[in-house]
């Protein structure tokens, strides 16, 4: 009987696809509150600054993707960096990972594992002040490299970015 | 010089606090648009299917939550559970996760993370077909237990998230 | 005195080997009882469906393998799959992993610790039901590329497998 | 409608279960064949001695378990032993994995992954000389402790394994 | 023959110890050269603070110490707290860990882990300027609870940790 | 405001690197004291052999080293080997760890971090019997490959692993 034989999902097949350098851009926001963006500003939170700590999380929650999503490939990142944005206005900050590999597979995933843990550690460290806070607009915000080249997310990228891809483009150094 | 001796965070000092079970849930969307919520519904996704993976991914993410977050206390779970609904006329699919446990300190950070990880596992299954996916909504909806009770998101829950909440306060089996 | 410098093992230096495709498939059985069997078949298991989470377990132990096995090298593997079989006449399930890779050592330890990983989840799933189960017969079956090419268990591969071995071949898409 | 509502898996609900000290011995045996035997004897194996890195494997499985099985839950061990029997005449290596603790869940998933990786790894310092090994009889042999109390499989314990279980209960100290 | 049954390391039992609170620090040096020393407190280091990411670092690794280390118990620390002492007329920098616990074994492995870590993250950041670094003078210098209670390293407490105990033994908050 | 964007680290770039292949030679000390050097040189230490348990640790934390620290790239190691030395005048073992890879990185940090883990381990199965051990002299002795060549740690190798620098370099098989 053919429904005993049984595999209900495929990790791709890469091995026709051609080595080259991918790069993506990630980002998402964590709405805060004013009390915690006033203590954040003021260094008065009592775990500790949230936006350090998320830069080192991130960085290592990224090399971690393969071993949290079942289907993406192990990978050997070049390089993996965090930037977070203070958002008063919004109440928010954001955070923003670039991955980046020469390799058959692309590294959007890893760009948002960072952006997703990193946002975890600024909740975690809030939380104490905040209890009702909330992640959102998490995004692909651009890719390039493999067949498709470049990819920008439709709803355009923000003016920070715009100009961190432009840097990277130069092969300028970062911060 | 006092400037020399350096300590950026504090992990809390849970000694003093009274072991009690404690409850959370927290939840969190994706939006996936009209093409993938067809072919969702239709079975016809080329990696297979995503919220099954999904549940098994968040499971597994909660439970490693210590390891991801840096201050994060390493607990033993009673119970992770994850469950997925579909919202098609939202084009977006929610997921919930509930993580349980008596011991001194809250759960929260674990169901976040289940509901983050799980999060990523629909996006990575879900890209092929669409890449302007975006994760947005992520709170944590009800905790119960340590010193400060019962906790509602001012927001309110879900129907059925109220529901399951006294399905698991009657101690009755989920789904 | 030579006895104080100590060295106990060796990991292969494969430094000289060539990169090449290389392909590996090992299966292995357990063996579940008749009243597990029934309760499988009727989806009535208390904890759920042990062949879709053995799957996922699976894929995720096989790119573990570097880190719970000393000797092996760490591997950017292409592809891991996982397939069960029902033996309803054997009251077993059988469950077989492919792993590939394109580089310079082998890939026969990933696909049996997919196998064996997956093979404990499916005992986790059914022990409420049956403390008795067994696994056994696990074995590589096949495997391809490097210098020696072609390896086929000298017990010869089950129907299902040799299909399998065409099907990856053609490079026509599983399942 | 119902469908959308989707939860597959389990975790078991021990919050209501006793916390008592739980015992349990998994067993496996890998037939290496006669060469390897000879060899194994008279350590000369290339890669170095199989069974001195097993036992260092599995302990350190057995502690991963909850991290590579979804439904076990985080545990904290107590103790984590492994022993290995050379079975000449079968040419094979038996491999016994005890693991204990006080708590709410028992240890047979820890006992039996002690056992399945452990095995793994002597594959892997044997496959250099025997590609065809194999790994079988895969069984939980005891367990103690928790509402059912002392459990033996029904096909009994090896001599060896009696004796071990009673120097446990003698709380005399191992080897 | 008695040689065949082989076991060569033994895990403590712990069963019968009692749960009491134990605490441990340990240090350790690090010794980086004039011109690492003037780069650091001028922060122009290329790749960034080694401090900073040192602490975070090391509570992640005091955490990770019963998956580092097989004879190690896993255990849910209370608390896990680095600090880091400039020492700039020695070139160096020192670090701290604090490992905290209710439990039924000690903490002295975390608190070691925890600054050897630390320490490698600082050789990391600040190899790219000094190659010739130096580890040097780990050390457990403190622990309490337990059977044999407060112990402190013969070689005596630095100023600064000797005041660290007394902190924590008022219960006062860090830094 | 320009301090409202943050990054404060940042991983090297190596995409412009070339893939040589590199290797680098770490070592380290633990000062054990005269009771346990006795206890080790009779086999009579109760939890068992370190040196053994060690090698096994160190190659395992040389391949977890990207995992451990963050601005380390995930790499694909060739090989990591350790050899300990006993230095009875000493009262002391030396560790020493070796990596190898073909890549656009170098590996003194996966050999340095194979180094502090063993040495951790030594510690820990030394402990019973000594608490007041020491790590001392953890430095790279050896690096080659890469655009700057060889490198020999000013303070010159030791004796034994002139020899082995040049055992590797011949090609000749280990121990």
């Amino acid at each position: 009987m053919s429904e005993e034989v049984k595999q209900s999902w495929s990790m791709a097949d890469i091995s026709a696809k051609a080595v080259t350098k991918r790069m993506a851009i990630a980002g998402g926001r964590i709405i805060i509150g004013a009390k915690a963006m006033k203590m954040l500003q003021a260094g008065t939170l009592p775990k500790g600054d949230p936006r350090a700590m998320a830069e080192v999380v991130g960085i290592q929650a990224a090399k971690l993707t393969p071993a949290l999503l079942p289907l993406c490939h192990p990978i050997a990142l070049n390089r993996v960096m965090l930037r977070s944005i203070l958002r008063p206005e919004q109440q928010a900050i954001d955070i923003y990972c670039m991955a980046e590999i020469a390799a058959k597979t692309g590294v959007e995933m890893e760009a948002l594992t960072g952006v997703q843990v990193a946002l975890l550690t600024v909740w975690d460290l809030i939380k104490p002040v905040e209890p009702a806070l909330e992640i959102t607009d998490v995004r692909l915000l651009y890719k390039s490299g493999g067949k498709s080249g470049v990819w920008e997310n439709p709803q355009g990228l923000p003016t920070e970015i715009d100009k961190w891809v432009k840097e990277l483009d130069a092969g300028s150094s970062p911060a």
